[in-house]
């Protein structure tokens, strides 16, 4: 699917066919791209749960509000991040040549060293950005989405054994759509959204 | 392009031919598919400053330690954020039914009034998304990108006169490039980044 049409055709669905299932190498194929996502310095802070357990689903689902999508979709994503990535910086930069390591691994270390505000700020983009490729990549392989923070997010933590040092930025319904989304809310205008040199 | 090429050849490109401009249409073609992003109740909190005067751009560059894709890309992008768009809530659902705005709105400003934590967090998962929908749109119309959070962000607020109560979550230049990639740096095992149900 086009890039253009799968951002235009993306939105948030919440009545999903419970009876479908999405294959393995399908959530393979989705996963992958979502690590192509870029992230600061390459330090790929995120992790992503894949949640097809039934029962863990359902304990989800409660702590969601009863969301319906979060177990009637085929798979429940949560995505979190591993606070504390900066401190690995040299498995990142492998590939890069002594030089390059050498620069980069201790300004990606200076950057987010004893700065829980950072590491905060840089967890959420980085899911931000990877919840986007989710989402898009799920419309081009005719699944649609929902991105949620409606949880308890102390709940789901609990629910998924979340370690010490990591975050739940979001979660993410995936699934074949049983019925369409709503028309689009209420757009703000191009002209107030995006300026032109400064505010 | 392919949603799926995009994601896989959306690459962090540093170098750009300054002599390249885009067109307002093409400008106008990226961005109104950067409004397209999905954001929490629909709230609609990112702002983007298009910037393409050649001396704030310089300016620019020199809060960003000297970077020089900040000045040789087409456009510099940046991301910010409105931290207190929940207080309007009535103007993303103008177009839903009355007794459902009647419970969104309300929805909306009790989960972010006065949880200035909550409100920053927003603005980064906003912007997180809207920041991938430019960089696959710009692959996806044959430029490259460069997400950035090396700046100085006061620098940078002061430059684009950033009002009271919004933030700065990032920085993209878009532009033609001269030369790719490096290779991609060190990619993490996808056993380690994606988890089966729990931690």
């Amino acid at each position: 699917m086009d890039t253009f049409t799968a951002i235009r055709e993306r939105r948030s669905v919440k009545h999903y066919d419970p009876e479908h299932k999405m294959t393995d190498a399908e959530i393979r194929q989705l996963l992958e791209a979502a690590l192509l996502s870029p992230t600061s310095f390459n330090m790929q802070n995120w992790r992503f749960l894949v949640v097809t357990d039934p029962e863990e689903r359902a304990a989800l689902r409660a702590a969601s509000w009863d969301q319906a999508q979060v177990t009637d979709a085929s798979i429940t994503l949560i995505l979190c991040a591993k606070l504390k990535a900066h401190e690995e910086g040299e498995r990142y930069w492998t590939n890069a040549p002594q030089a390059a390591q050498q620069m980069v691994v201790p300004m990606l270390k200076g950057y987010y060293d004893g700065r829980a505000d950072l590491q905060r700020d840089e967890a959420l983009r980085s899911i931000g950005i990877a919840s986007q490729t989710i989402m898009l990549g799920a419309k081009a392989m005719g699944y649609d989405s929902c991105p949620m923070v409606g949880f308890d997010f102390n709940k789901v933590a609990e629910i998924i054994k979340l370690p010490e040092d990591y975050m739940i930025g979001m979660m993410i319904t995936v699934g074949k759509a049983l019925k369409p989304a709503n028309p689009r809310g209420g757009q703000l205008p191009y002209e107030e959204v995006v300026l032109k040199d400064t505010f």
